[in-house]
């Protein structure tokens, strides 16, 4: 997939210029000098050769087929140019010329026709308005970075150019390589989705780095992020994340960009590892591209000092996915026997400030020995008697013979030179601080984490879809698009909740008749597609207990809907079966833009309103997510059951959200709903469905 | 202060070896070759000369007198030696020599004599156990490391010597200088507190940055950093935070430390930053010793690329202390005039990827101009028609002209080569990615936030201190520790804090009249020094409405009581006011090690015990203090009202946390204390202690 891109057979540079000041001619030149093994073609209007190479008019002028064309043309001739590229038979495209969609306006519709085009002669384009991309194995550098980088594992994509300039000039000096290097831009054919689903099985590539600003389609995204980090780690960077950030974002290419909410559960629910800022993606990119998968999470810690021994076990603490390791006593009696008396043989191990490499080579033997040790980090501060260069050549060493992860924080700086290059070339990932790796390494074990997770589990319930089809089309013949409170309820009966028995009454007397079968007590409401705060009117009564009552308050109830509200529709008093308490929760679902329905789960009143202790999941949620979900929020222990309280109905709970996951999923008209309260009894008692409000688009 | 150490007249060595190889010769050639301008005496029993200079058997040989002693000879013979010392007059003392207290045992007597010798002549000690000390402002290097570090601004201790190092290596290739580098070792005399104190009014540093494992004197540093901080910025970074870290930290120093929320609390007292790694505790020490102070928090972003922009306005949103700067309409036209019509002219400004020099000259001289921006951010990719050199002399120039600080992000490394070295030369921080830069930010305007606090106000109530005292001498003579709750009650009484009306009933007819008294429905209990659980043994009855049931009561409880805990002393039966309902606070007392009486204030019940929400602030507590801790609980908002409930009486609950905090203050003796619940009514109607706790030291 995407081979016309990334590995051509021929390119055509639309733009090459003999003038080394244009972009074109930095462009052609970085075709041309990297090593590229396919035939290259510069197209120029006058020109009869670039760089020594025959030039042509026009991609129509070239003898040969050609794979790819790069254009790097005035905006102005890039929609007749691609023209051309499609009578060719040209496959693939990057345009990095830009004055497209991010300039708005005619602009926008320049990308619309240009896509058009791309579309129409079945082509596939990288751009508009991207700095190109750079693929190490076929040795192709079609962009106009000033730098080629070095062969590596790690596929990078950016929506941002810039970003790109300076990632490639960092790895430069850091000693990162790359496999494949892409530049987004506004995106309109190739996205993140179809490079992710084109590097899924890549050989090339051992680690996947996107920078994100917007994802297009983000159900498109998820399951092939859900794929792809099956197999590879994905980490990424998302931003406008915050208030001010889509602020910029908008002012910059002007992304849709989703809720923030939304992208967290998207990338919580396609094991996409979430960077926190540059630095931390680049961190784990190393781990992932240089060392083996961790098969456990217990870290062992080998260090000349204890000051960073303590840093880096306080780290591990508080990364939540990985423990200090526990040796067995073989180990520690190892460590006993070969290390001086004052070394600490337990975890973390140091082997004092005195240390050469042959302690750090004992050390690290018998610690890798250990099956109780998932992965080693080794810290080491420069001190008198250290040799830098030999103890980084045990590590290796020993490293090659084992199979689990070794990351080291070397730190200092001026007197590592050489440690730090050999480590580098043997790909032992460095950290110049011991918590930079701790993040790496937690990196590592959140990806194993999510490699072991089951296969998801999609519960389909038998449900009447045909009756809310009708509901809604009801709803709009009346024109509207809220749901009444009868309708909202038919509307979870068929998809299977269980709700308050309750019926209309048309009549004191019917009232009684209702509450004599449902059994008393009572709750009885008033029942108007008008009166939308029912208890403002007092329009609610509960714990009504016998049938006097029930005749006086229906009595009492319509006077005041027709007092307050005197040109309301009464449609009659529900009688309602009166819950007992429970536990309270929330189930919401708002409709994000970018990502589809997204369903929320909090303990209800004030832990939502106040603590925003609530957790997302995209629907379709599977099994395993509605349990992660409802444990992911903080007041999960008051469903458990605290202070000696019963367990509430967990079970029942994850019912009722899967059910509205697959209402939701069913109807994509539906742009908005509450279950608040949701009841929930102790374990094996059931939930309740107290009050439901759905809302249709417009 | 601590002259003689950082700035002595003379230093002798004791144990300066001709041989190259042991340690005090290294740290001798540190003080002959860095720059040091006073006399240096080698002390060695046999040599005549070390490196030239004339040596001595024993201090007591030199003829001169000796400011500073620096001693790095066998464990054994420190003890003999530091005796000479005092009889020679020697006012400080670097003990490098290791085999003291980190050893346990016989180490642990030695350095108690160590100290005895120290203390009773009057002499200052840095150690032992220690790498020394390094002060550029005397030129004195008094330590085994193999570098001497570049003059600068920045303050550094460390409880961990190999840290030091490994800070050095490091700091000689990042181009940062330090004014005073401290490795602590063992602190037996001087300490972070001395050190504080000692650069409190240090004319020469900047900001002071601490690596911390365990404080000893946890009040002394409170109280110390307080002032320091008022002048000058102290980050730390205490590490042995977590469960792991601190098992590692007692293997390493067995420093004592205290606990998380005890550090947490005397930060936050102190106007200490936190760092939360070593690379932000760098980062934030760049940014206060090379730029001006913050006066304010609105930070201005110039970019040549969107994406970073986007980036560094997340995390300056994210970051909770900033927020992104809004131009004025003069500056938005400036930037409209003076800059492409492509550029975006609101913050983050983006002056295009093909900016030179000239277009960062306008865009910041506008920014600069304007009276909304406290800080500026600079970002820059690097692209291929960036003058990287020439933009770095722009920022350089513009920055020294005006008073705000100036922050850069030159991302990349390859190219940025000369560039970042002029920043760094001009006193420019400048951060490989822009989140750190705006972290650093951050810090400045936390300190700058701090700095603006009013002066604490300790509230002094007129108290009964007397009758506590006597209370407490009965709870001993009675062989208890733990009050009973009469007693307690008598406590919080004496402290001014209000209790529901009670008193003792010895028989049914005397509960009558003391209901009758207090007004009915009365809550009663039953009063036994033996029975702790009342509730469990049927001894607590609310509600309580009239004579006949007070009467019945009073003989169920009796009964109960002599029925379930036939032994237990019977006091008789309490007879309460029944409060009203409120909001339950607890406000909870323990007694941390290092730092005395810490106070714990969350909302009751389920909020601390499954939310964990509780604040933390060490007694004595200001008024200020207390208004920021009840802020800083998550729940903070129940007590405001939510949901249209009216406010809860803030006032009332600061008063009794802060009456709380004087009596622990005023009797260290109590161990542990508890006001749980505390009923808070709403505004204006007070708040009531219901019940209370109080543990006295064994």
């Amino acid at each position: 997939m995407l081979e016309a891109i990334f590995a051509p057979q021929s390119v055509a540079l639309l733009g090459a210029s003999p003038n080394p000041n244009r972009l074109g001619h930095q462009v052609f030149k970085n075709i041309v000098e990297h090593g590229y093994q396919g035939r290259i073609y510069p197209i120029h209007p006058t020109a009869s050769s670039v760089l020594g190479l025959t030039a042509y008019p026009s991609v129509l002028d070239v003898p040969d087929p050609i794979d790819l064309a790069v254009i790097v043309i005035a905006t102005d001739h890039v929609l007749a140019a691609v023209e051309q590229c499609g009578q060719k038979g040209v496959k693939g495209l990057i345009v990095i010329t830009a004055g497209f969609k991010e300039v708005g306006g005619e602009g926008k519709e320049r990308e619309r026709q240009l896509l058009e085009v791309v579309r129409r002669y079945g082509m596939r384009m990288v751009g508009p308005n991207c700095l190109g991309i750079i693929d190490t194995i076929s040795k192709l550098n079609a962009t106009f970075a000033a730098l080629m980088p070095a062969d590596g594992e790690i596929a990078f994509m950016s929506q941002s150019g810039a970003l790109c300039t300076a990632i490639l000039d960092w790895s430069k000096t850091a000693g990162i390589g790359f496999s494949r290097f892409v530049s987004l831009g506004n995106k309109a054919d190739v996205d993140e989705v179809t490079l992710l689903q084109a590097w899924n099985e890549d050989p090339h590539s051992k680690v996947i780095l996107a920078y994100l600003e917007g994802i297009t389609n983000g159900p498109g995204f998820v399951q092939v992020a859900r794929q792809v980090t099956q197999r590879t780690p994905v980490v990424a960077i998302k931003s406008g994340a915050t208030a001010a950030g889509t602020r910029a974002v908008s002012s910059h290419t002007g992304s849709l960009t989703g809720s923030e909410s939304a992208y967290e559960a998207a990338f919580a629910q396609s094991g996409i590892i979430r960077a926190s800022s540059m630095e931390e993606l680049f961190d784990c990119a190393l781990a992932f591209a240089y060392q083996p998968p961790m098969s456990g999470n217990r870290v062992a810690i080998v260090t000349n000092a204890g000051g960073p021994g303590i840093i880096a076990a306080d780290a591990i603490e508080r990364s939540g996915w990985l423990t200090m390791a526990e040796f067995t006593s073989e180990t520690i009696q190892r460590l006993q026997r070969d290390l001086p008396s004052t070394a600490n043989v337990f975890n973390p191990v140091d082997v004092i400030g005195d240390a050469r490499s042959d302690r750090y080579q004992v050390a690290l033997s018998a610690i890798m020995d250990d099956p109780g040790v998932d992965a080693v980090l080794v810290l080491l501060t420069p001190q008198a008697r250290s040799d830098l260069p030999e103890t980084a050549q045990v590590i290796i060493d020993l490293s090659s013979r084992h199979t689990r992860p070794v990351l080291t924080s070397f730190m200092g700086a001026y007197s590592l030179g050489p440690a730090l290059e050999l480590l580098n070339q043997h790909h032992i990932p460095n950290y110049p601080f011991p918590e930079r790796a701790v993040s790496a390494l937690a990196a590592m074990a959140r990806h194993r984490d999510w490699q072991q997770q089951p296969e998801p589990e999609y519960a389909q319930f038998a449900v009447d879809q045909a009756r809310v089809r009708e509901l809604f089309a009801q709803v709009r013949q009346a024109g509207r698009v809220e749901l009444g409170e009868i309708e909202a309820r038919e509307v979870m009966e068929a998809y299977g909740m269980r709700l308050p028995q309750s019926r209309l009454a048309r009549s004191p007397e019917e009232a009684v008749q209702i509450a004599t079968d449902i059994g008393y007590p009572v709750v009885m409401k008033i029942s108007s597609p008008d009166i939308l705060h029912k208890s403002d009117v007092g329009g609610v009564k509960v714990g009504i207990a016998d049938a006097t009552s029930v005749r006086d308050t229906y009595e009492l109830i319509e006077y005041r809907a027709r007092k307050y509200s005197p040109n309301a529709r009464i449609w009659g008093i529900l009688v309602q079966e009166m819950v007992r308490k429970g536990r309270e929760l929330l189930v919401g679902v708002t409709r994000d833009p970018q990502f589809g329905p997204l369903v929320a789960v909090g303990m209800g009143g004030i832990y939502v309103e106040v603590l925003r202790d609530v957790a997302f999941r995209l629907a379709p949620i599977s099994r395993q997510e509605v349990s992660a979900q409802l444990r992911s929020i903080r007041t999960f222990p008051l469903l458990r059951g605290v202070r000696g309280e019963p367990p509430a109905d967990i079970a029942g709970t994850e019912e009722v959200v899967l059910r509205v996951s697959q209402l939701v999923t069913d109807f994509p008209e539906i742009v908005e709903m509450d279950i608040n309260p949701l009841v929930v009894h102790n374990r094996g008692e059931g939930v309740i469905v107290l009050d439901a409000r759905i809302i249709l688009q417009g």
